[in-house]
């Protein structure tokens, strides 16, 4: 009998499956340099708030920008189809929970308003912040001149999955490169999750990655289309583009890793599987300045025909001041995520997120036990 | 000493152990191919309903072929023992708990009127439908002439496990290959989940394969008789036999993925895993129009001495239409199972099921945690 | 640096973590041969009932005898320190949960009267049903003789491990040559777990092996000594020691997995993993015929000073009729045991239990998901 | 295209995951030798207290010290704070739970007394105890002298992550080889986790290693930064460090275990793994005479910025005697740990520590089922 060929799978990780590994040398934790680089401008922190509507508005974009990290404006949400987004996310909010996804369909559906584009871009510079601002692949060409005459700083350009080739009888797809050439600002393009399709990304000229698809274990579009790949393979999958990608080209693009963070152990995983920076949504979302006032929902829970996701309570547990720098005045890690990360370096030894990459990573799954409260106490200080 | 030779165990994989990796290319959703092809029968969606008296009865197998699908009748059931089948199940449905099984023991033990077989293959017939029937191995060679006779396009042969070699002193074992010979119509036969039963069985010259022993973790034969393979892997190793079939015969024969599915992503996994079209019992019985109005349970239950599994309720969650087309009312992947197939194979860039077939899957396991609420609103749009 | 040498682990699994293959062939349950052979006795079905006070007395021995099982009688229990066993195990089942304890530390101080095994062994004699026996190794030498004259016709001897070789400062170890040659009955030794272990007690000229050390997942002996082997490695390792000696010797020595049994299917299991029998106990606790009254202890919950285990209640699910031959008023795989087995035989080709050892098996953990109770109707009839 | 280079991550292991396989050769428990080593020091039994407020204070350690074993007392902790230690535990063991973390980091906030610290020690020696203390690396330099001044045996110098380089630009780091040329007693180093770590440390000059960092799975610091190797893994990487260090200096510099128990069993894993000793704090904070009074904290608690852990009730469940030698009025493993040590060792053949190191483990994680209660009653006696 011919031997017979089956299907090979490979095993991935999420964040609750992987443990850092902590250093032969330990640095001071203050001596770490976090910066994040995308295109020209340098972040003073490697954290992105998500561009989704219970995370970034105008203002929580200003408040991230002037403490060193980057909101992104989704431009397709409630602040570019209505004049007073409050009021709609207010009704959002209260909305009785069985009825949440029809009414977000009956929202989004409202159009885009291109006056509101330029109004909420304008907002944010004059602020003095940096601006960026994400809209999907099909509406790139239509919104992008609008987008750069309004002074937006950067473009992300996002969906589930982009790559750098789509195929269409109905419109002709996004072409990256000349996308990337048209525009006098840079182009982040996510989401992927795989070596081959970054690394084609990258080549199209573009200034950053996001990765991630259907990340965290119970993941509706891994519910819903079983497509997903937990986030630390993803991301080292990606780092492993971006490292061949600077080899070949000389250029480094940084990847964020985007979405399924629970935790500030989560954010150091991130680094040390390869990200240069991460990016958050429910996190943000308890923020006191958060636009969703304590909820969270995706932006593929009003999709008309395949709605995934729902709204949820995730309470406001803190400013934003807090959850970035500290003191936490909670011990689940989900405060000082600024402090966790550089203890985090000083602990592994190192000096920057580059070196971070290198730090060595073990599989160790995070099982729950019954003695589990038990073991909170015995860490040593 | 000499080297002990140990029994080795391979590691089998279930649909909640597997996701599904992205493509390098895009499609659009609206442009891929769906076909499911037994014999000369071409089918527009690749979604095949049980033959379990819960799912399919006259009026589910008309609906089923009028929206592209197939419904498998079973002429061992409550249909063809019963010439008011409604009110059988409707004493099924309203029997308490405790004494479901003892009620259905007494049920299922009435015998099978053969005018019944003939009267239910003619009003599928005659409402214009494709008419697939199913029978057990011992009763094929008695049913089979009927249930040509009495038009039916095609016959399945299914138990728990069949195999192309059964022997027993009692009776003379069924022989496949006979059969396909003497029989007009297309044989499909199932149970089989391993490489070289599929592979025996393909060369007997049948149409097709049902895929599936003892599917899902919780599965009643698992637990009773040790006995059972999971889906993912089951389906892998019967594609390599139908692709080995295909190599040495020319012939290609469908395999059909059939018992746990649970949403959407299951069947795109069971897609990507090698199968040609998908069989579901408990998503069906949800339908408005199954005759289990709500309840589901398995024809394994009335067993006289060694009953397996349990009457369920599932509920009566949406239309046939909704579960296959959408719009989706729920998130939860249950619904609009042909959008989910095209869309994932839009994100995954293929064009046809076998295209599918060539897609990347990794080992990703849904470990259940606590933070799973906050992991649903955080995927993009 | 030189290269480190770490330990190295392997992984082992239990009967939650397989599952069985069915075969390429089927055969007809009836037509399956299920002997088991210890020495020169021959018993129609490979089943045991475990030395426990609450399995087995006298009239559960005659029982299963005639049933064509075997029980063993523990001659350390309270059959053999009481006069009336039937006072005391009364007693026992009715303490309260938060004394048992120290209720049967107390209980179980009474010294073993002589003649009580003498009377014990006789009456199971009596009424024409094969009588073995158990001891722990530290009382075999005294015991061994007082056993043959009163009639026994099989010596277990039996701790949480027992070795070929027992080293003490204080008493002559045990030495099993010795004994095997001394005395005229067969003798079976455990428990053991490993290959090398169970070849040298083979070695010694035992008639038989039981195998298992805090099987299962949550078995105390592990809790309390970190000591235990999941029972599907520890079968085949034995097994393969099993094989080892036959083709050394020519004897042909069974093994008996012993423990960590929860339901029909984990019996095949042990099977295909290659046991020649199963000894059970707290399935058989809950016959109706138990001495244990639907309570059930294990044997080191009286340790004086590292008590482990407790007790816990069980029921009476049935007679010990249908639980070896069912009919089944359950579906969990509780019940029918033999029928379980033959089934499971037929659906893997497998005439006798030697050919069962053959048979594939695969690991597929029995992840607990939300959906499991859809899961249990989906199997096919 | 190039092979793509992808981060490799290597498996851990923690004690729930791993068990002890018996030997081939069983001895009698009381010919063990237990000893634990430390530089000139010997320990009849090789258990150590943990360095946290509720588990050692003057009495503990003299307790402990006057059985044979050893406990370490915390030098930064209340005692050395607070004249009167007691009423500070009070407030803390009194104080409602949603206030504890911020009492405990003003509690903390309290300057240490440089008086206390030799009163402590002296109180410790007066007693005829062996006396050992501990001190965070960033106040070694200061309080050594002191210490040794005092009377103290031994100095821990212990931290989250401690290694033989720390690099620092606002102070020097404390040089671990001058450190132990200065000082006329021992020194014992922690925490670490990984091969090369233990090796730099060990190669300074050192007396002896404490291994883990966020040990367990549901550490704080594995939450909040993500760091952590479980127990089993970190013992057998240190050990084998540990014994690589004796081939290339003749040095045997034992490794002590530090964190992560719950159970008997767990401490026989550690050695088993390669460990020479086990620190132990919750199963000490259940003692009656435990500091804490039935509740613990992890020292890393009352952090200003970054605070981990919280305060939990344990509950006092038997005295230190019963704790260590038994006899056990639980079944749950947490008392006799000494019993517990010797009787795995007698199961696995090993006469010393060090033949105990030799032992074979296997992987065998403790899945959590429905049937849980019933395996434990499961095994023999």
């Amino acid at each position: 009998m011919t031997k017979p060929e089956f299907k090979q799978l490979r095993r991935a990780y999420g964040f609750d499956e992987v443990a850092i590994v902590p250093g032969d040398v330990t640095i001071n934790p203050e001596q770490t340099d976090i910066d994040l680089k995308i295109a020209d401008f340098v972040f003073p922190i490697p954290i992105v708030a998500s561009a989704m509507d219970a995370v970034t508005d105008v203002n929580f974009a200003i408040a991230m920008s002037h403490r060193g990290g980057l909101a992104v404006l989704h431009l397709e949400g409630v602040q570019t189809r209505y004049d007073n987004p409050e009021e709609v996310l207010a009704e959002i909010v209260q909305a009785p929970q069985a009825e949440v996804t029809a009414r977000l369909q009956k929202i989004y559906s409202q159009p885009i308003q291109e006056n509101l584009i330029t109004e909420r871009i304008q907002a944010i510079k004059k602020a003095g912040a940096v601006c960026a601002v994400s809209v999907t692949p099909a509406n790139t060409k239509n919104f992008a001149p609008l987008v750069v005459e309004a002074g937006a700083d950067m473009l992300f350009v996002q969906s589930t999955v982009t790559t750098a080739r789509h195929i269409s009888k109905s419109y002709k797809g996004l072409v990256f490169s000349e996308l990337c050439q048209s525009l006098p600002i840079p182009v982040v393009v996510g989401n992927c999750v795989s070596y081959r399709a970054c690394l084609e990304l990258m080549r199209t000229g573009i200034a950053g990655v996001l990765v991630g698809v259907g990340p965290g274990a119970a993941c509706t579009t891994r519910a819903v289309l079983g497509i997903g790949v937990p986030q630390v393979t993803a991301t080292i999958d990606c780092a492993a583009a971006r490292d061949q990608y600077y080899r070949e080209s000389g250029r480094y693009v940084p990847i964020i890793t985007d979405g399924g963070f629970r935790k500030g152990g989560d954010l150091c995983k991130a680094l040390v599987a390869g990200a240069d920076a991460v990016m958050l949504g429910s996190i943000f979302a308890q923020a006191k300045e958060a636009p969703g006032m304590g909820y969270h929902w995706g932006m593929a829970n009003p999709h008309p025909a395949l709605p995934r996701g729902t709204r949820i309570k995730v309470g406001s547990t803190g400013t934003l001041e807090q959850i970035l720098f500290g003191p936490a005045s909670v011990t689940d890690g989900s405060q000082n995520l600024v402090g966790a990360i550089r203890t985090a370096m000083g602990v592994c030894g190192a000096t920057t997120i580059q070196e971070m990459h290198a730090v060595e990573m073990i599989i160790a799954p995070a099982i729950v036990t019954e003695g589990k409260s038990w073991q909170i106490a015995q860490s040593g200080s």
